[in-house]
């Protein structure tokens, strides 16, 4: 990088600050730019040093790959209290990996849960520093290392906590979600200091074990850290989401939000004989199948009045982004399996996706789930269902307005047993400005590495935790994915491709670099 | 009884032995003469010596309990793969009470089942053969010595395998469901053999040890034993079912049958977060409770289209039987829990329950049930229901009526999901003659014992075994209840009254005593 290469970036980067604090709508020629602009090379890096180093990391796979056979051995699934302990070792374990770099780490205890009747002690949450200079500016990275339940019977071809290797996917749970890329982090720092280069950033680690069951605690101790651990953080970046198809690696600058719902019929006091009492009580469960079946229409549209009212209004700019996005349709049809989409269209399927309200139904707690038959009249049913929001609405206007309907329809339904509609946990959505300095330096690490620009784009579902540190920190937040679309996050045959793993060492190394000159 | 009395028994019983072949309808006049027949009293017992044999029962009640004791210990669950040893301990256990009143026994081999992935033996049939008198009819009982699975923790206030004694209740499992009314049998012929009366009739015991789950291999058995085991049975009895209520004793003359149907809906390859995918697949859940909530009214009557056109027409006979029996509307509200009923006419709700086809929806299989949250878009959902069948609903029909209106609503819906309805398990509906001579025996035996002529009563449910026994002995089955209503059976806090458990044992002998004369 020349002088000129050095000055132009400081000036944008100037131009970049005053508008990360604007609404997300830039005009469409300044986006332009900005988009152009990401093409700069490691900082304190020639490119022969860079092509070096990353020659190093490929070379020294299989290393990589032993580190995540130990991480994914470990099986640190937080909702199961049989698997406490061994979720608390995950932590302990990746501990030992931060210091192995160098990092000053500490844990912090939670105290303990309620879990199936047990109490039992939360993992604690693991924080790293990495270099306090105060000249420079600090990165915090977040990961967990807790996965979701998995057994080969669950329909695993491969046992879940072993790590396989089979044409060039690295199948094991948490191998993507989010052992893989936490790890990414480490094998980043250590090919660095391998190659002695010095890093342009201090980094902090907020390393969690509780991520798959509703992270409990951790946003309470931030909160009290706001002033401690995270009073000198500059940006944020989580690697804990997923690249929007299988080729091309891109950039997250949006979350829906999520209100969840618990719909309750009750009526008779104990399960009874459908054979002994069918036909002469008001069953809880038709009055439950019957209100669920009102909430959506065939084509997955909500059926609840004015629920898309307060969605953003598109701008001209956005509107770019989803006609410029490179998403294959076809491709993802196929992917879930489905004959026919609601909406073939490319742009509509994916503002439904990411900044429109979606209603989906998830089951039944209390009637007959099993294989086979009973002959039950289920006494008491729950039935779940849960809305992404989006902006600009909220939690607590959504649970207003879904609350009254639900009441309307038990009135219209005209049943005689108890009914009680009632707000699970929800969770505000996030966009943020893909023009910061945190995103551009994300953008030119990325190009750095796979020689292409990575598409802008917001994914469906809820990170909470991404909200929680934008406004305890008051800076940017970068979600940069590392695994592909196809990683099978929370599924039977979790995997994360031997390339995305290199690849992502290597752009996390880059975008640590880059944030230097952000 | 005089000489007259035992020619008008005689002439009656003739009369009746032409009818049971009739249909059920029978004039109104000769019905009121039949119930108004019962008061014979035991052919070779004259009324002291019932008397004397009653009084010793009753003496004998701290044996008879702990008999009873012993059977409830054997932990004999049949749907328990971990407890079919003792499954089958108690098939001995009770072939060696059956030796010690004078049986002979054998036990019929059924071979191995897969259990739970396991293949375990299936406990053996117990064939009895108590008289082989040519000149003597033959009885045969059908009684079963399984249980359904009980912890203490399921919200039982005692070790449900433990025998307790408390305010004149015996609480246990098995106490009412199947054991006490089993060992009921044997204490009957032990007190005659006790008093040296004679027994007027052979008896023949099939106990079983499957019926809580499905009577595996016992159909087979007994069609290849129809010439064999079967041939010369003249009536058969089981007492495996429950008094209307818990004070008057009934005879039960029909039983409801049942179509089992099974909706499955997939459209996905597999299960989809709903964040990422919400709102851009047609959600096969959300299919499944539309086409399940159009099956029934919220007063629980069916949607489907002609389904109650062939249900046999009421006879004026059969309205007299509704109207005079004894039943508490408000008692039964109360024991259901449910604030209102759909019909609170003593009449309609019995005939609702007996005689008339109900739907009941069981739950999903493949969607979420667990406590709480959970972001899912199940990929292939099955929902379950069954309708209760009557004379003369076919199972063959009721499947094509109902599959050919799930398959309209389906094509109404409009999803391009996958959609497979299918029918499960059937089985026909039962109705007996109320004046043959072995309901009246058992009529005479109830009203000698309880001194009340008790209920002719339904009901709702299918006991299979039933049919296959009048199917295959060609003769009259009788089903008499030994248990109150509120006996719990399959539930918590299992109990047989100390009551009905000493006058089962009296009504049963005098059911034997009478039958000589039917």
């Amino acid at each position: 990088m020349n002088a000129i290469q050095i000055y132009l970036a400081k000036s944008l980067g100037l131009l970049l600050h005053f508008h990360r604090f604007r609404s997300f709508v830039v005009p469409p020629i300044l986006l332009q730019f900005c988009l152009g602009s990401s093409n700069f090379s490691l900082v304190r890096l020639s490119k022969m040093d860079h092509a070096k180093i990353f020659q190093g990391i490929e070379e020294d796979y299989e290393n990589l790959k032993e580190i995540l056979r130990e991480a994914v051995a470990i099986q640190s699934v937080s909702s199961d209290p049989s698997k406490r302990d061994e979720t608390i070792r995950m932590v302990h374990w990746m501990k030992a990996k931060l210091e192995e770099i160098g990092a000053t780490c500490s844990l912090q205890d939670l105290g303990n849960q309620t879990l199936e009747g047990k109490e039992i002690p939360l993992p604690p949450v693991l924080f790293g520093t990495l270099g306090t200079d105060k000249s420079k500016k600090t990165l915090l990275v977040y990961g967990h290392v807790d996965v979701q339940p998995a057994q080969k019977s669950d329909g695993w071809d491969t046992e879940p906590f072993e790590l396989v290797e089979k044409d060039g996917k690295l199948f094991g749970r948490g191998s993507s979600d989010d052992k893989g890329p936490v790890l990414c982090w480490v094998h980043a720092i250590r090919a660095a200091q391998k190659n002695n280069v010095e890093l342009p950033i201090n980094i902090k680690f907020c390393f969690e074990a509780m991520e798959e069951s509703g992270s409990v605690g951790l946003e309470d101790l931030l909160k009290r850290e706001q002033k401690g651990f995270l009073s000198d953080v500059d940006f944020t970046c989580i690697s804990d989401s997923y690249w929007l198809g299988t080729k091309k690696p891109c950039l997250t600058y949006g979350l829906r939000g999520i209100c969840s719902f618990f719909v309750e019929v009750s009526g008779i006091k104990q399960d009874l004989h459908s054979g002994v009492f069918g036909g002469v009580v008001h069953e809880p469960l038709a009055d439950l199948f019957w209100i669920m079946s009102q909430l959506t229409t065939v084509e997955n549209r909500i059926s609840i009045p004015s629920i898309y009212d307060d969605v953003a209004p598109m701008s001209e700019v956005e509107a770019r982004i989803y006609k410029e996005i490179e998403f294959d349709v076809k491709e993802f049809r196929e992917s879930v399996g489905a004959s026919k989409l609601p909406t073939e269209d490319k742009e509509t399927l994916l503002i439904r996706r990411w900044r429109e309200p979606s209603l989906t139904v998830h089951g039944v707690e209390g009637a007959f789930y099993g294989k086979g038959e009973k002959t039950v009249i289920p006494s008491k049913v729950i039935g779940k269902f849960s809305i992404r929001i989006v902006p600009n609405m909220t939690p607590e206007k959504v649970n207003k307005i879904v609350g009254d309907y639900l009441n309307e329809l038990w009135k219209k339904r005209g049943s005689p047993n108890t009914f009680n509609a009632k707000p699970g946990h929800s969770a505000m959505s996030w966009v943020a400005d893909v023009n910061d300095p945190n995103f551009l330096a994300g953008a030119r690490a990325m190009k750095l590495v796979h020689g292409v620009e990575p598409d802008r784009i917001r994914e469906g579902c809820s990170i909470p935790i991404t909200l929680t540190f934008q406004e305890l920190t008051g800076k940017s937040v970068l979600l940069l994915p590392i695994g592909a679309a196809d990683d099978m996050a929370h599924s039977q045959n979790e995997k994360n491709n031997k390339f995305n793993y290199i690849e992502g060492v290597k752009t996390l190394l880059s975008y640590i670099m880059e944030l230097g000159s952000a």
